[in-house]
């Protein structure tokens, strides 16, 4: 009910309009509220693009990343192996890719030995496929990606130091296993690594590989994995071997550069010998160079043309271990 | 004079708006030709910027470097590794800086025991200043510059591989000898090598420095270099030292990253015992040490702040000299 100056034709003019007024802020205030839902949610998971301004991110993304170790038949090494990494700095999360089908997980054991450094995913794969290490896991934070092999020990201080140089070279693989491609007079190629010729750009060998069993990537890469032809999955999984050369042919491809950046490590050990499973990795299998070198040429098809580029850049961490290292007579 | 048509009203209309549009055009050309001579001349030589995309140039200026040597009474080492020098591939020229006042060049000598791979330039200098070889010399042709000492014998396998990673860092100076700077609880900083303690950023040592007397590094730095405070050149002559600490403060300041990046030579000798003239090069000076670390705190203070920044980065030649250099255990 007005008082006595609603009745007033110039303050009934006035309360409508007030009235009115309130309407539209209000129908406005939802309008904004509406649209802000419609907001796309900001992702900043692409991959890293030289021209980009660092953005504001958690510290905990940007200076952390995430271990991805697929594991079959070697739980005694995966074990061994989650201790060491457990403890590496700047480790942000442990994802394990399970690929012994139908068996339970360490997990009710690995809390029961907790608490842990980190926390550590059990991915559950219903096949047992080399490239299931190369999903684009919900479970990653961190913009990087540390794959290891489930036999592959690397001490903390070559990880560290490769971890800066990635930092560095975001969208390249960087790590510690260089292999390479040469081209034959009648243009198949081979696979191999530095007991082939060099590829003949002078002095020294040329690398056009950083295997992922031992290497820091970009996750925005096994992103991209998922958007690559049939055919790459078929290849990959006929010959349960070739996810890593696969990755070096997206990454070269997307970048127009050398896929790889190779840190020399000081301390890089191959544990296989030690497992009570008796398995012993697929590189034993004969066929396995054979298969390197039949991927490299299946994957030229797939792509139309051959993508890695030759890199002869080698990495070391000035002063580590002899403080020394860098001396000579000047 | 036109002919029966001419008198045709419309035609008379006609041919007076032909007249017109002729002058029109005649006048336009004019004009545009006017505005070409005033475009201004496209000059490539500003510096280097990650995110441009390289512009086609000769093969030439992209593909080879400039010899900036600079000689102070040491001829006969002048000619010695001259005769080292002229020979290195990717080289396009030297430009040698005389810095012997009033002594005739060896020019005629040079050319008397011509033909020579590559032209060579004696720039004459009326004072002999340690900064002289940082002049925006107008022979450059190329982007890159290769700076040595007058006394230092780089191999050309190094020279080779350095090039190829400069042209990879092409706003970082590529160099063979590293220094750094260190804190001081005081906060005043010091001047050294290896043997002083690392700045403490973990494990092994740092380097926030390459020194430009074996280094390559891009000719707009030079350009740069002669906008710097004139408080950095009266410190460079009061010292006759530093020219190089001031060009590693300049190169920071300007990308906000390390000024240097470190590639490990395999055969880098120092000739200065092998002259004649008895003269032994600045660095004998008692206080040479001491004068580059008050360098290093009069530069702070001219460019108020302090720009270096570390690298604990170290590069070699993958497979060179020994073509198993990077082989490990895996």
């Amino acid at each position: 009910r007005c008082f006595h100056f609603c009745k007033l034709p110039g303050r009934v003019m006035g309360i409508r309009l007030l009235r009115f007024t309130s309407v539209v802020i209000i129908v406005l205030l939802l309008v904004a509220g509406a649209l802000t839902a419609l907001l796309p949610t900001i992702k900043d998971d692409k991959l890293p693009n030289s021209r980009r301004e660092p953005k504001t991110q958690s510290q905990s993304a940007l200076d952390s990343f995430t271990l991805i170790m697929q594991t079959y038949n070697r739980t005694d090494l995966l074990l061994k192996l989650l201790n060491h990494y457990q403890a590496i700095p700047h480790l942000h999360k442990i994802i394990v890719v399970w690929n012994n089908i139908g068996e339970k997980t360490p997990e009710e054991m690995w809390n029961s030995l907790g608490p842990h450094p980190v926390p550590v995913v059990f991915k559950v794969q219903t096949v047992n496929r080399m490239r299931n290490r190369l999903q684009n896991f919900p479970d990653l934070e961190t913009k990087a990606v540390l794959m290891m092999d489930d036999d592959t020990l690397v001490s903390a201080h070559d990880l560290a130091f490769a971890f800066s140089v990635w930092q560095q070279f975001p969208e390249h693989i960087v790590g510690f296993v260089p292999r390479k491609h040469i081209s034959t007079p009648s243009g198949v190629y081979s696979y191999g690594s530095f007991e082939l010729q060099n590829p003949g750009f002078g002095n020294g060998d040329q690398y056009s590989m950083v295997l992922i069993g031992a290497a820091f990537l970009h996750r925005g890469y096994l992103e991209d994995f998922q958007q690559q032809p049939e055919a790459v999955y078929a290849l990959i999984d006929e010959t349960q071997n070739c996810d890593d050369i696969a990755m070096n042919f997206l990454v070269a491809k997307r970048t127009g550069k050398p896929s790889g950046v190779f840190v020399k490590p000081v301390d890089i050990r191959n544990l296989e010998k030690d497992t009570n499973s008796g398995y012993s990795g697929m590189w034993h299998r004969a066929e396995h160079l054979l298969q390197r070198s039949y991927c490299v040429n299946k994957l030229v098809n797939i792509y139309d043309g051959m993508p890695l580029k030759y890199s002869n850049i080698m990495i070391s961490q000035f002063g580590f271990p002899n403080y020394a290292n860098h001396k000579n007579k000047m």
